[in-house]
């Protein structure tokens, strides 16, 4: 492969088709992880790319392939995930460009200071030669390990509504208020948790969280007055998380107006859910199932490269089982035969590639 | 009256008795508040004290009256409390003495600061004359003024129970961990914090309170690993309430066992019921009525300085309305008609004691 750090900073690979001037197939994922993780979130993606182009032993196809390292995908540094990504969809404007790091150091100014100039990152969007993105990426979830599974093949990434929800009742002395007088925050967020739980676990497919409650004034001997309670809600099909979401803000509203407390409510996030390509799922599942692997598809409930890609190109994504579930965290890990068996599902795919139309 | 501040730094005025050598009644309260608090938590019963003695007009009893502003009673500053009424019970201790406030000033470095030798603290415990003591008292919370009464009479002081339950399970992906593979130690807490209310709910005179609920890692993208919640309950009868800790540490456990969580507590106070004197309240009970008020008698959820002059001599307490149940905040208030009501039911008090057997 000839290798170049593109003008995002992307440490991008290209393999020669059998040809000059052929299209072109991206297999990639992000090199960066959250601080005090494990070995594998994004960088297995790209090593399994270049372990896959070492293993064709210098057999070329009707298509490039060009392996990509996305500089920038967690969004730690400056809040703003996808940087790398962003880049190659062509989607990073001047907003990205001056959102700062906690120093106020600007996403300009550290591509600057990285060598590159940060006018110029417009010269990392792809050709229209793209015939598509392929990315293999640990779980990150329980469920492959649930099923006794090493593959999943994502159909889509779930879109998120986050959602923070504030109860005011009134602060009042734990020894002296009686129970029917009380108008007690945390125990009115308390029922809407437990309702939250409820209405997720009989929706097929929804997840709904709440990760972040913060009591005010929190001591153990004041009713609490204050309740603010983070809501994430995630389905493939953004109607039926929207219709979720409503009925958890309804929730509160009864849960609220019953024990005279009140509720009101802020949207931090509405991000639509992203189909993977229909036609590269079908063939990412072949190749599973050719390697030998049962075959499952599954939705995929963070987010990923291959959501900015998919708005580029066709896009397809390949999970590997988390043991344990476990990610971000130094205990994150995958299973060698796992590896060996996206690899050889990995050679498959080009196969197929290679066979169809599209090449 | 003779006024003088005594080794403990309470201030003591003396109201001679018809003549010299006759037993003492103390009335009095505490002079000190919390940060950012009222007017009226405390100090009112010292001034009340002493115009209930003012508008005696020099009439004598056949017993001293000793009004008492005790110097220490919230315990913010060494983080101990009823420091002053405590002298008066002869119940300070070195390990008191030694405590430390936040910039590590002893108890008894404090006492000698003001001018007073700690090592003549003893000096401060009233003597064997004792026949009584009378508190007035802001209610501090709603009870009364829901029942539109401007008095009640404390018949105890309700015992607590303060324990930390600690919930863990496991911090997990809020996008990729579907709902029946969770161990989410918020919502486990969530179930338990209604079940301790509806619990409370349905004993009478019974209050429990989760004021506190720390969540760990408290991300709204995180399922909660651990969550941390104060528990705090009390009552009158002491079996009662550790029946009903017991009952919602059984619930705790029960939860986590259903929700593959573990939990653990910790206590952190256990602390007795303190019964008022039963001739003193019936006494106080006629003197109420006698005036032309209800009588109510009622449980103070909150620990006073007659809790602690109890355990040194018959010990009664009249609490006033709080408008609003507001206390230990600028909005802290009393009505002036239920404060001339404390005065009228007070003089009856004196005048009921003057007649009994007692004096």
């Amino acid at each position: 492969m000839s290798v170049h750090v593109d003008a995002a900073g992307n440490i991008r690979g290209c393999y020669p088709a059998t040809r000059p001037g052929m299209p072109r197939l991206f297999i990639g994922s992000h090199l960066d992880t959250v601080p005090r993780a494990g070995a594998f979130d994004g960088v297995l993606g790209v090593v399994l790319a270049v372990a896959l182009v070492k293993c064709l032993s210098e057999r070329r196809f009707k298509f490039q392939i060009e392996v990509v390292g996305f500089s920038e995908e967690e969004g730690v540094r400056f809040g703003v995930p996808f940087i790398g990504s962003r880049a190659l969809a062509g989607t990073v404007d001047d907003e990205l460009l001056n959102s700062c790091d906690g120093d106020g150091v600007r996403v300009r100014d550290a591509i600057r200071a990285f060598g590159l100039d940060p006018s110029r990152i417009g010269d990392a969007r792809v050709d229209d030669d793209a015939i598509g993105y392929l990315e293999f990426h640990i779980e990150q979830g329980p469920v492959l390990e649930s099923l006794d599974l090493p593959l999943g093949v994502v159909q889509a990434i779930a879109g998120q509504s986050r959602i923070d929800v504030v109860f005011e009742g009134k602060a009042n002395h734990a020894g002296t208020t009686p129970m029917n007088l009380r108008r007690d925050a945390l125990a009115g967020a308390a029922e809407w948790i437990c309702r939250v739980e409820r209405e997720a676990q009989n929706t097929r497919g929804l997840v709904a969280t709440v990760g972040r409650l913060d009591v005010q004034p929190g001591a153990g001997n004041v009713i609490a007055g204050h309740a603010l309670a983070s809501l994430d809600v995630r389905h493939a099909d953004d109607a039926i998380r929207k219709q979720a979401a409503a009925s958890f803000l309804a929730g509160a509203n009864e849960i609220a107006t019953r024990r005279g407390l009140s509720v009101s409510w802020e949207s931090r996030l509405d991000q639509a859910s992203v189909a993977m390509d229909a036609s590269l799922v079908e063939s990412l599942g072949q190749s599973v199932q050719h390697s030998g692997y049962p075959v499952h598809q599954m939705v995929s409930g963070a987010g990923h490269d291959a959501m900015i890609m998919a708005g580029r190109m066709p896009a397809a994504m390949l999970f590997l089982r988390s043991p344990g579930g476990v990610s971000h965290h130094p205990d994150e890990t995958v299973r060698p035969e796992d590896v060996a068996a996206a690899l050889v599902a990995g050679k498959e795919f080009l196969e197929k590639l290679e066979e169809s139309a599209l090449s």
